[in-house]
C-alpha cells in the first residue's frame, strides 16, 4: 500500500472512552513484523479464573493461529490467560511453518507471562502466504510484560490495526444488584493490506463473572445478530476472530442476565458497525430492514443478497433511488418471496408496493434519501414474521483503487 | 445511459456468418419502445412442427413475460410459432400491467402470424418497474409480420440489444448420417440499462429434428456447463431467458445423436464467452478451472466464488497475481477444501502448492500472466475427481462507471 488512506467520512469523531476493566492488563510495541515507525503487537494478559470464549472464520482455509485458537476454547478458566496479536503479517496458507510460528510465539507467552500454553491465544492479521517472522515478536515478549496496563485498550486498537483509517472501540456500564459491572471491546477490520483480505479482529473484555459455556452460547448468539449481519464486499477472511473474556474481577455473576446480555449486544453492535463504517471506499453507511418474511433466517437471507449485490451498492455509491435493484436482489436470495405482497422504502419514502411502484412515490423524495450520508432501505415480504436487519457500504471508485490499482 | 459505450476490448473482430436455418424467419422493427434511431422488437416466426425449449431465470420477482413463456413450454408443437422480443422496457415489476401488456402483444402476434397464442413467446429487456409502452408494439407487428426473411439474423441480434457494445452470434454445422444440420443462434447481455440490470437473452435455432422433452432435456443440461458457469458480477436478472427451438426442416432426426450435442454446446459456449466478453467494464476474460473435488458441484462452487469474489475480479483488473485471494474464496465457498492438498496455477505457472507458495515461483511469472487480456487460473483442491470449469470478467473503474456514475 503506497500511503495511508484518509480517515473515512463515516468514522466516529473519536476514541471513545472505555471504562477500566479490572482483570485484564494490555501492552503494546512496536515489533518491525511489516510496518515500520508503529506499534504493531498487542499481549493482554487475564487474571486466573477469566472465562474465554471466541467465535471464528469458517472459511475452510483458515490460518494457523485461528485453528490453535479453536482448539483451546473450553480450557479450565483457573489458571491465568493470554492473548498475543500481531498486524503486518497474517499467517495464512504458510504450510507448517505457520503452525511452528504459532507454537514458538506460545510458548514464549506462556514462559514470560506464566500463562499455560493452552491458555495463550494468538491471531495475526496482514499479508497472506508469506512466512511470520515470529522471532521479531518473541522477542518483543519480555518487554510487552513488563508494560502491562489495565488502561491502555486505545493503543491496543491501534496496534492491531492494517490499514484501518481509525482505531476502533466501544464499551458500556451495567448496573446488576446495585452493583457495577464493565464491559470494553476493540476491534479492527475492514482496512486491507495487499496481498490480504479485510480481516476482521474483535476482543471484548467484561470484569462480569460468566460461566464459560454460557459466555460461548451467549457470545455466539449475539454474533448472529451482529457482526455476522455486517457484509463489505461478501469475501470472508481466512483470519477473522471474535474472543469475549469475563474476568469476574466485579464479583458481580452476570450468567442469564438480561441487562448484561443488552449492553454486550449493544457494545457487538457498535464494533459491528465501526467495522462497516471502515469498509474499503465507503461513503455511505446502510441499514437494511427486512421484515415480514417466512422466517428470521430467511430475512437475514434477503437481506445480505441486497447487502451483498454490486448493483445495489453501486447504485448506493451514484445516490440513485434504484429500487429495481433491490427487486432483483430479493428475486435472487433463494429465499421465499412474492413480487405481488413486497414493499420496499427508502427512510420512510413508501417506493413499491404490490408489485409496483407506490402511487404516491416521487423520484425526487428517493433521490433526497439516497443523498444522505446514513441509508435506511426497508423490505417488508408480506409473508410472515421473520425480520433481521443487515448493514453494509457502498461500492465506490476507492473500493477499486484500493484493491485493484495498488499492487503488492 | 448518457452515450453508448465504447466496444468492449474482448469482442471478437465481427459478426460471425452464421448458416441459414431452414422453418424460422426474422424481421425486426424500430418501436420506439424506449430507444430513438434503431431497431428495437425482433418477431422469429417458426414453421408448424418446430419443438421448442427454454431455461429461465430462477428469480422469484422474474418478469411478466418469463412467467408467461414458463407456462407455454411443452405445448403441442404441431402448430407453428412465434418469438417477439423488444428492448428498452424489460416489463418487470410492473404489476398487473405487466401480464397485461403480454396478453396484448401475444394475441396481436397470434392474430396476424396465425400461430397459436399458446405458442406464442415474449421477452422484454431494458428499464424496469415501468408500464411497457406494448401499444407501439402492437402497432408494428404487421410490418413485422410483411418483412420476415430467412437471413436476419444478424438484425435480430441487433435489435434486442441494450447496452451492449457488440451484437452476438455463432453457429455451427454438423453432418449425420451423410446429411447436413445448421445451428445458429444470437445473444444479448451483459450490457446495462438503468435502472434495470443486465439481462441475457438467448434465441438458439437449428433445423434439426429434434423430440420436444429431449430437446429440453439437453437445453437444460448443456445449459449447466455453459450459461450456468458464466458470471460478471453475481447479480440475476429478473428477465434471463435462453431457447433452443428445432424447426426439423432438414428432416434430419438429431435426438440423441453426439455430434449434434456437441454442436449445440459449442454455439452456446461461445454465446456464453460472448454474455462475458461484452460484462460491464471488462478488460480481461477469466478462465476457471477447477479439478480434484470432491464432486462436480463442489468444483462449480469454488469455481463460482472465486468468479464472483470482489477481491479476485479487482486483483485481476490490477494485474496483480494475488493468489492468496484465490486462497481466500475457495475457503469462503462452502464447499470441501483442505489447505494443505491445494494447488493453484496462474496459466501454466504453479504458483502454491501444499499449504503454502510453490517453491519454484517467482512473482514476475504470476505478473506476466496477469498482462494478458485472456486469463486462467487453475485450482486443484487434491481430493476427488469433481471438475467444474466457469468463466468470468475483471472487475474495473468502468464498472462503476456504468453502474454508479450515469444516473437513471
Amino acid at each position: 500500500m503506497a500511503k495511508p488512506l484518509p480517515r473515512s467520512p463515516l468514522a466516529p469523531a473519536g476514541f471513545p472512552d472505555l471504562p477500566t476493566i479490572k482483570g485484564v492488563r494490555f501492552a503494546t510495541a512496536a515489533a518491525g513484523v511489516k510496518y515500520q515507525d508503529r506499534t504493531d503487537v498487542m499481549l493482554a494478559v487475564l487474571d486466573p479464573g477469566t472465562t474465554v470464549s471466541g467465535v471464528f472464520t469458517r472459511s475452510k482455509t483458515r490460518s494457523a493461529p485461528v485453528r490453535d485458537c479453536q482448539e483451546k476454547l473450553g480450557a479450565d478458566p483457573s489458571a491465568s490467560a493470554a492473548i498475543l496479536v500481531n498486524s503486518g503479517n497474517s499467517n495464512a496458507f504458510t504450510g507448517h511453518h505457520g503452525q511452528t510460528s504459532v507454537a514458538e510465539i506460545v510458548a514464549a507467552v506462556s514462559g514470560i507471562t506464566g500463562a499455560p500454553a493452552g491458555r495463550v491465544f494468538t491471531a495475526s492479521t496482514g499479508v497472506i502466504g508469506e512466512p511470520l517472522p515470529h522471532d521479531r515478536i518473541v522477542a518483543k515478549i519480555a518487554e510487552l510484560n513488563d508494560g502491562l496496563n489495565a488502561d491502555a485498550l486505545e493503543a491496543a486498537a491501534a496496534a492491531i490495526m492494517t490499514t484501518d483509517t481509525f482505531a476502533k472501540g466501544a464499551g458500556a456500564t451495567v448496573t446488576i444488584d446495585g452493583q457495577t459491572v464493565n464491559i470494553a471491546g476493540i476491534a479492527k477490520g475492514s482496512g486491507m493490506i495487499a496481498p490480504d483480505m479485510a480481516t476482521m479482529l474483535v476482543y471484548i473484555f467484561t470484569d462480569a463473572k460468566v460461566e464459560q459455556s454460557a459466555l460461548q452460547a451467549q457470545l455466539a448468539k449475539i454474533c448472529d445478530r451482529t457482526f455476522n449481519c455486517i457484509t463489505v464486499d461478501s469475501d470472508t477472511s481466512t483470519s477473522d476472530s471474535l474472543m469475549l473474556c469475563a474476568t469476574g474481577a466485579s464479583g458481580v455473576d452476570a450468567t442469564g442476565n438480561p441487562e448484561f446480555e443488552q449492553a454486550l449486544e449493544g457494545v457487538m453492535l457498535d464494533l459491528a458497525h465501526q467495522v462497516v463504517r471502515d469498509g474499503e471506499g465507503a461513503t455511505k453507511f446502510v441499514e437494511i430492514q427486512v421484515t415480514g418474511a417466512e422466517s428470521d433466517a430467511d430475512a437475514k437471507t434477503h437481506g445480505l443478497a441486497i447487502a451483498n449485490s454490486p448493483l445495489v451498492k453501486t447504485a448506493i455509491a451514484g445516490e440513485d433511488p434504484n429500487w429495481g435493484r433491490v427487486v432483483m436482489a430479493i428475486g435472487k436470495s433463494g429465499a421465499a418471496a412474492d413480487r405481488d405482497l413486497l414493499s420496499i422504502s427508502f427512510g420512510d419514502v413508501l417506493v413499491a408496493e404490490k408489485g409496483w411502484v407506490a402511487p404516491s412515490y416521487k423520484e425526487e423524495d428517493g433521490a433526497a434519501q439516497m443523498k444522505q450520508d446514513e441509508i435506511t432501505i426497508k423490505v417488508d415480504l408480506g409473508l410472515g414474521d421473520g425480520a433481521a436487519t443487515v448493514w453494509t457500504c457502498d461500492l465506490t471508485h476507492q473500493y477499486i483503487t484500493i484493491n485493484a490499482d495498488y499492487r503488492s
